[in-house]
């Protein structure tokens, strides 16, 4: 594996390093109105609790806006002029979270009870379209103030672009459910387009801001597609096979919620048809239950479904290395980077 | 009355002459991509069936679109630059009227069923979400061709920020849901922001890419603001003595939905203690039935509602008309926006 050797750490520098400046800039964004709306919008950033008292710090791993934040840097830009951009990745993908969660009725994330489920679907449903605004307004005020209009208008269409793809990944992923005849192609292709397409956004807008040449933009975002990919695959293997205490959801939640996530597509299409008859059958249930999950769990065992995820994974993580190795960045932040991915590959929650 | 001698016309010049070329626009916009999501955008806009066979021309009004186009050509601008802004406020008034759709649980839409009463409320989610992109990038990538850079900015400013508003009245008039201590002046403040902002918007566009002076832009503004008032006041009417033939909804729909509407919030005020604890009785209980809904509309009568609700109305389409004599635009078109606020004051649907 081309990752040997590069630790796994909790957690990568790259999340770190950007954190509190980041979000420093999303709470100032956050606050301009003192409305319920924007009361609904530091809950779910986690600077509220559900009575509106200030507690902890935000929630997430701020991977987008930590890569945004980073491209810029490793491009040599003046790194306060990513913070824009940084921003609006990060709120367009809470955004998509806040519809992600009404649209899967999942009542909690990241161990606390959802916006819809506190403040209802219908408000929900505004306070993430008000999010989405903020990210606008957010490129367009601010990043218009530092660079030349057209690279600003390169930047609104970057994010707009990028969005209108994770919608289609959205939406496809939801005409996916229930159709047990997805191939693991297709499949990729989706969460290229519902995962890859943001990330892909984060680094290529850090590049943009960092005013880096046309190459080096151009294999940022390449990058941030594998990436992606990597991200997603685990992903789909934590909602199976994560933990509770980490993860903040029951083991085998993916299954439970009747998900048609990477593990379920490669046992559908290799394994014997006693076990695809099973999971199909199961799938079809009005209810599953703990001994369905077992049996699920042993079907997957049996095809080597995990071992098929870890090889997917790592094969796509060493195209990103190789990918690594062409852009112009200094050493230092290809370690970086090589970090985040042996992170990505093996996190836990 | 300011506008006696102005024929109520069905339908005013200024909602037909620019229709079919938007009508043309929009639904090339809408078939970039061969989707499902494209499909229901064509549902929900009029020209396709559920089955996705070919069916007739768009639904609704097209107000916003033809004020867009109506704005460019009356300060003497290329009538074909304002295409993509027309464009623009339509999509993002389609995008909201499919979220509310979700958010009031509405099954029909000018007498069709609902996008997410046919594809589910996940999926007309993120088919809202999409329309919404589709605004985005209508603007960026064809108005850039025509205008300056700091144009184009301006008109994606301009659209964001309108719609940061209607989200805000479309939050706030959820916050007011089951709320009987609403005043009118907030009443009216929400939709201001609710409806106001986006009709304002259009004309606003319309201006900006019909090249007019700043003063025209800003009374252009203006205007559309007090136009907004006039067109929802009398949506709050239809939504009580509106007929089903015209609406496609049942006599007293809102009553039936116990929507706070202008009708309610001004008998609240002005009722007798009786008929106040009347309406609040009413609104409390779990099913409102044919027997309720005359009692209502008998203390409605009482008060003396729709009497209020005309002068109302009237006196924001005075002061729209006073407004109109001020702003530098040809007296044919001058009539054509007279005729259409006297539409607005009397339309039936």
């Amino acid at each position: 594996m081309i990752l040997i050797g590069v630790p796994v750490q909790y957690s990568p520098a790259i999340l770190e390093k950007y954190r509190a400046r980041v979000e420093d800039y999303l709470y100032v964004v956050s606050s301009v109105k003192n409305t319920e709306i924007a009361e609904a919008i530091k809950y779910h950033f986690g600077w509220l609790d559900q009575e509106g008292n200030a507690v902890s710090s935000m929630q997430g791993k701020g991977i987008r806006s930590s890569l945004c934040m980073f491209a810029c840097e490793s491009v040599g830009g003046v790194l306060d002029n990513a913070l824009q951009g940084a921003a609006a990745v990060e709120l367009v993908h809470n955004f998509s979270l806040i519809h992600d969660d009404i649209q899967d009725e999942d009542e909690e994330r990241r161990h606390r009870p959802t916006v819809w489920s506190i403040w209802g679907v219908s408000k929900a449903l505004q306070v993430g379209n008000y999010i989405r605004i903020l990210s606008d307004l957010t490129v367009k005020n601010s990043v218009s103030q530092i660079l030349d209009n057209n690279l600003t208008l390169r930047c609104t269409e970057t994010l707009s672009e990028a969005y209108l793809e994770t919608v289609e990944g959205q939406y496809l992923d939801l005409e996916y459910e229930g159709k047990l005849d997805i191939t693991t192609k297709e499949y990729l292709g989706m969460i290229n387009r519902k995962t890859g397409a943001l990330i892909s956004c984060a680094l290529k807008l850090g590049a943009l801001l960092g005013s880096a040449d046309q190459d080096t933009v151009k294999e940022m975002s390449a990058f941030g597609r594998i990436l992606g990919l990597v991200f997603q695959i685990r992903d789909d293997y934590l909602g199976i096979w994560g933990l509770q205490e980490n993860t903040g959801k029951n083991v085998a939640n993916d299954v439970r919620r009747r998900k048609n996530s990477l593990p379920i597509i490669h046992a559908l299409q290799n394994g014997t048809p006693a076990a695809v008859t099973e999971i199909s059958k199961t799938y079809r249930q009005d209810c599953i239950d703990e001994h369905d999950i077992e049996r699920i769990l042993s079907i997957l065992n049996d095809v080597g479904t995990t071992g098929y995820m870890d090889k997917l994974a790592n094969s796509y993580a060493s195209s990103a290395v190789s990918l690594l190795e062409t852009i112009k960045i200094d050493k230092v932040y290809r370690i970086e980077l090589q970090e985040l991915i042996a992170f990505l590959l093996k996190r836990e929650s």
